[in-house]
């Protein structure tokens, strides 16, 4: 275990300085670790500990990221292209990007045991990926060379850089889910494909005997496999005109029935993963904070502490900007009874500490009242700025929204309606204008303060663009939005609301899973379907027109209803089919035409993409989605609050999110500070006046966030879980039965 | 309470018989309320119980159902009817049903105390329909009677009568949930509608302007309300072509997420209240037997006990029918020692004993060995009886079964093929021949063996049609059902299979909800829409037939199509054009129709019913599916086994469901009965031979059973529970909480 051999004698106080920093560069190294809850081991050599803090360097990230970005995206010059590029120039791209993987896998590799990183999958794929690549770099070149065209077969493993670097933990966790899942999809996927079959079976001899025509007068229902496809398409669309009530039965089982059963096997399997991967996150978390701790830890009476001095500096590695008032505002957290030294408990919490955002308020006096102290003084200017700060202005002003949005709604080509829009914008203006007047100005353009932003942008979008009646109406719409607010303050909204919020973070990650797989899909259809089907000018009425540039699609529904412009001629036309297919009802069509022009080929693609991305990927995104509404729902009553909310709570050095909104929290502030008795505990408190720590508002924090800090929460301090190895080599299945309370938590 | 006071003091054994009798009619109400889970409360005045097990006769309850399906398909023979009868005849078939009705509810108010009957909204519900009825049908006779045509809106109502009726538990059950959940939904539907809306100001906005033109020429997007309905349509059916992408927003938020929240809402509270009432029924049934137990305790020795020939009385007054066999099997399990009387423990589980199927094994000779037991039992016949009972012999007739499904699917115009059929069926009979051979007749057409039927059915089907190829080859093709069996070994597909096997019941309660839907909207359909929109003979090509006999159809999508035959002329195609609503992916083309020839108010219809039944009731019916799987899930490793079941295995008189498939028992049977030695236990056991508790196998259970046991088994034997009037009077939310280990459960 690394480091682990180094922490077991005690450290005294009286050894070499150089020595110190090491270990102190080491410790810093595991704390950081745990506040950004990376679970990379690595070396305890000095130099592999610098390596380590200058591979997690942000300029390295991006570095990489920038890489990736190219290394996909190099898709849109290549051919079928979008932008044509010579392939001598989307190569030496190319080249250049891998040469950066490897130089970053290379860094891995210094700073991680060898054992450890030859043992990882992901660095395999990597290096495997890459040499494949070349491979195929080197034989289309030069095959391009005596003018033979290949495939680039290689493109489609591209997302395997954006899978498998450290840095998209949530992707790859995505897809373990997914990988989790299979084998028992897969049991219900062939209990549905015998079920498909049965039927198709009785439709051949129901129907294949009488043959019917189908409205385009082919003959409908005459071979098995073709029957199953059509069933297929019939479970995922429902989309049969004439012989509906024989088949009710085949849609209740196989529609309702077998898709509510593939939703049951993902959510099973999500829900007992998710909790798995999350426990370990927690176990190693605490683990690491354990190793920084034996690291840095001397005895001080009969427990072993780390001295405050040391703690100072390991915070300033840890985070090298950090203020002093901050880590004034830490340490008074850490070591509470101001004994000079940290204690095990406290220190163990640390990374947690950094984790918090901290704010510093400056309570200002408005410029107004310095320029003219007494005209803002004057007791019709205190009117305007208590009027301002009433609960009734804002209801106001949404009342005037919900005007504006009817009135929007409204046909404005009445000269009334659209004279009416000045009134509404003029409106706006004055309620800026006024709570600029009542309110500091710097205060209400805070960073946080993201409603007043909204408000002045949309202004000034309206007032630049007053000559576009369209432009000013999307943005006055997008003000309608305001009214959210008004939503949220109703109890019973509030927790929709603000679920659907805490998804958002969440909907990246599958954005980034969705990519993947169009990415791969996308290549593959354009090696495959590049050019079969063209799309002309709508003017254009010559007969190849009407077709799609392809004779095969005479007299398809493909081609009657002008799919055309679906085709897999370039990446973005691609990502356009894919997300219809995904999302419009209507891919029984496109499979249909292009399964003509590839002779039925194409059917095989079509459902696998389907299989792929509906019956996995949207499944995983519906289970996702119940799961933060049940975890929303089961905390709803119960108070989740982690020790260190309590401790900064009792120490009255915290601000609740809540109340930073709108300006309030400066009221808030202002009364606080008016109401300040002269002992102890508040002058303390004055010192440190300006700085607070901000706690975010438990409402607004992801699903894992929350099962993170409940399952922390139920590791008692003395717990020290798992040794770091043994955590990194658990089966999920290991850790699960451990924790009987995990069934209720969520 | 009632009974509560009789039961306070001890009876004594001496007291007159006459009060016994009555004592025992009483305690046999409270056991079979018990036994079938009825939570009716009923006076405990002699006369009144006389009266109740009137009540619970299921002649009368045969009757109501009668008289229930005849008020509801009054529809098909009234105006619009499928089938015309005179008004008057229809109205006397109706005053019928009301009186039969009204008897029923006098009936019930009788055997029920008049508080509970007055309070009980059920009640209340029947009679008001039943005036509001009367009135609806003189007023709609003496119209008639003068020629003027008003509707007959309490054909609406019928279903009350159906959902309001105590034997129709189930149905109210899902009622009550869906209710429950109303207000929930309710505010994700709100928000909904206000995304909707948002985005509908966006689209009047940015495409309204442009002045689109949908592909029928008609200006598209023009009017805040029908923007509003077109993306309602695109979030239920994603039915959209050109401008796709812009939408892709709207589908992800609205499609998705909010579908997904919808079902999460549904689920939430599906689980909270399945719960609760299952909870509330377990220790209703403790309650009642309790009840049943004061009333006949007797004291011997220091406890309570119920004698012998008391609790006998008992049984047989519950279960008139009861064979002695059987009676004495039941005492055996409950008065275990022979004592003489049964312990307050055992008396309690004498409902769920009851519940327990007896099958009387006779293990009686093949009737051949008695008629020429020589041959029989010659060797040659031995070898083919051990070769019919021998795993090969069944996997190869599944080979055989594959082999033929293929040779269905190819193309039968080959002489080959067709001939090739004729040799399954042949094959087909021989297994049959040679399993009765094999079996005693008697016991392979058993009550429980299906598979069995169904192999001899179908091969009579195949015989009697065989100038039919059609009708054979759709018999031949349900034989592949059994390929289930195969299936169903495997223990990957077993736990899918049998949990889907456990639904069946239940689809059947969802069966009668959505009929209690479809009812409601197609009496409500038929006087909207009646006559608006006609079917003409496709051979008919008149412009007339072209739209649908509607001159407002006119270039409509619905015409176009040829939906005319989707029309609410009668109750069979209202329920058809419903079903398609349902199902199908098409429904804006049906509303749209319907609103061009109604001036838009159809939509308004076709909306309404769209939220009923897709966000309420499909969702309700997903969710119900995914309980079950997770039902069996958390069940697959537990071990849930009664306190019954298990004292049933240890007196060995039980045999598992099991093990009574396809003849097994039966040679089991042969083999225990080989085995006997001479000792008591098996004396005694030889006693009771052929008679034996059937163990319901634990895959075939409904969740609502599983949750039941689960819960009766956290029941300790001493909890008593709280008193009926309590229980009766329980909020859901009040019992929740109580049972921490509910949470786990499931």
């Amino acid at each position: 275990m690394p480091g682990a051999g180094r922490a077991a004698g005690v450290r005294r106080p009286e050894e070499p300085p150089a020595r110190e920093d090491e270990d102190l560069l080491l410790a810093a190294a595991y704390v950081s670790d745990a506040q950004y809850n990376r679970n990379v081991p690595f070396e305890t050599s000095p130099r592999a500990i610098r390596l380590y803090y200058f591979y997690n360097h942000w300029t390295m990230q991006v570095a990489i990221y920038f890489f990736i970005c190219v290394d996909l995206s190099l898709a849109l010059f290549e051919e079928p292209a979008l932008f044509p590029l010579p392939f001598l120039a989307t190569s030496i791209a190319e080249v250049l990007c891998l040469t950066a993987f490897f130089g970053r896998l290379v860094h891995f590799a210094k700073v991680t045991p060898q054992m450890v990183f030859w043992k990882d999958t992901k660095n395999i794929c990597i290096m495997v990926t890459i040499v494949l690549t070349l491979i195929d770099l080197i034989i289309y070149g030069s095959l391009e060379a005596v003018n033979i065209h290949s495939i680039r077969w290689s493109r489609a493993l591209r997302p395997v850089f954006l899978i498998n670097f450290p840095e998209s933990r949530q992707i790859r966790r995505t897809f373990r889910s997914i990988r989790n899942t299979l084998p028992d999809i897969l049991y219900v996927f062939l209990l549905f494909m015998f079920s498909v079959l049965i039927f198709s079976l009785m439709a051949l001899k129901l129907f294949g005997v009488r043959s019917l025509k189908t409205v385009e007068g082919l003959p409908y229902f005459t071979d098995i496999l073709e029957i199953a496809f059509e069933l297929y398409v019939l479970v995922t669309t429902a989309n049969i005109g004439g012989t509906l009530c024989t088949y009710i039965t085949y849609i209740i089982i196989n529609t309702y029935i077998f898709m509510s059963v593939f939703l049951a096997v993902v959510y099973n399997n999500y829900r007992k993963h998710l909790k798995n991967e999350i426990l370990k996150l927690a176990y190693l978390k605490r683990r690491k904070m354990i190793e920084a701790f034996n690291i840095l830890k001397v005895k001080v009476g009969t427990e072993f502490v780390v001295t405050e001095a040391q703690w100072k500096r390991l915070a300033k590695i840890v985070m090298p900007h950090i203020s002093s008032p901050h880590l004034e505002l830490l340490l008074r957290i850490s070591d509470e009874g101001q004994k000079g030294h940290v204690d095990k408990m406290n220190f163990l919490r640390l990374a947690d500490l950094l984790n918090i955002q901290v704010v510093a308020i400056n309570i200002k006096r408005h410029p107004l009242e310095d320029w003219m102290p007494r005209v803002y003084q004057s007791s019709a200017s205190l009117l305007v700025q208590r009027m301002v700060r009433h609960r009734i202005f804002v209801w106001v002003y949404d009342v005037i929204i919900l005007v504006n949005a009817i009135f929007i709604a409204l046909d404005e080509k009445k000269p009334f309606i659209s004279n009416a829009e000045w009134l509404f914008l003029s409106l706006y203006i004055i309620e800026i204008l006024l709570k600029l007047y009542t309110y500091e100005p710097r205060a209400y353009f805070g960073r946080k303060q993201f409603w007043n932003w909204f408000d002045m942008l949309i202004i000034i979008a309206a007032l630049g663009n007053y000559n576009s009646q369209q432009i000013l109406d999307i943005v006055l719409i997008l003000r309608i939005l305001r009214l959210l607010r008004i939503i949220v303050s109703i109890q019973r909204f509030r927790l929709i609301v603000t679920t659907l919020i805490n998804i958002g973070p969440t909907i990246l990650t599958f954005g980034g899973l969705v990519l993947v797989v169009y990415y791969v899909f996308a290549i593959i259809g354009m090696e495959a379907f590049q050019g079969k089907v063209r799309f002309f000018d709508p003017n254009f009425t010559t007969p190849e027109a009407q077709v799609c540039g392809n004779p095969a699609l005479t007299g398809s529904a493909f081609a009657r209803d002008q799919y055309c412009k679906n085709n897999f001629n370039d990446l973005a036309s691609s990502f356009i089919v894919l997300m219809e297919l995904t999302v419009v009802n209507q891919w029984h069509v496109l499979a249909g035409g292009f399964a003509l022009v590839t002779h039925q080929a194409a059917k095989l693609y079509f459902i696998s993409f389907h299989i792929v991305v509906v019956i996995l990927i949207v499944n995983i995104f519906i289970v996702f989605i119940l799961e933060a509404f049940f975890v929303a729902y089961s905390l709803e009553k119960s108070e989740v609050e982690t020790a260190i909310e309590k401790k900064i709570q009792e120490l009255g050095v915290g601000v609740q999110e809540e109340e930073m909104q709108d300006g309030k929290l400066i009221d808030n502030m202002d009364a606080k500070d008016s109401g300040f008795s002269g002992d102890d505990g508040d002058n303390k408190r004055k010192a440190l006046k300006g700085l607070y720590f901000r706690i975010a508002s438990k409402k607004y924090r992801t699903v894992d966030a929350l099962l993170q800090q409940m399952f922390e929460s139920e590791i008692t301090p003395e717990d020290e879980g798992p040794s770091l190895d043994e955590i990194l080599n658990l089966s999920p299945s290991d850790i699960y039965p451990k924790n009987p309370s995990l069934g209720n938590s969520a």
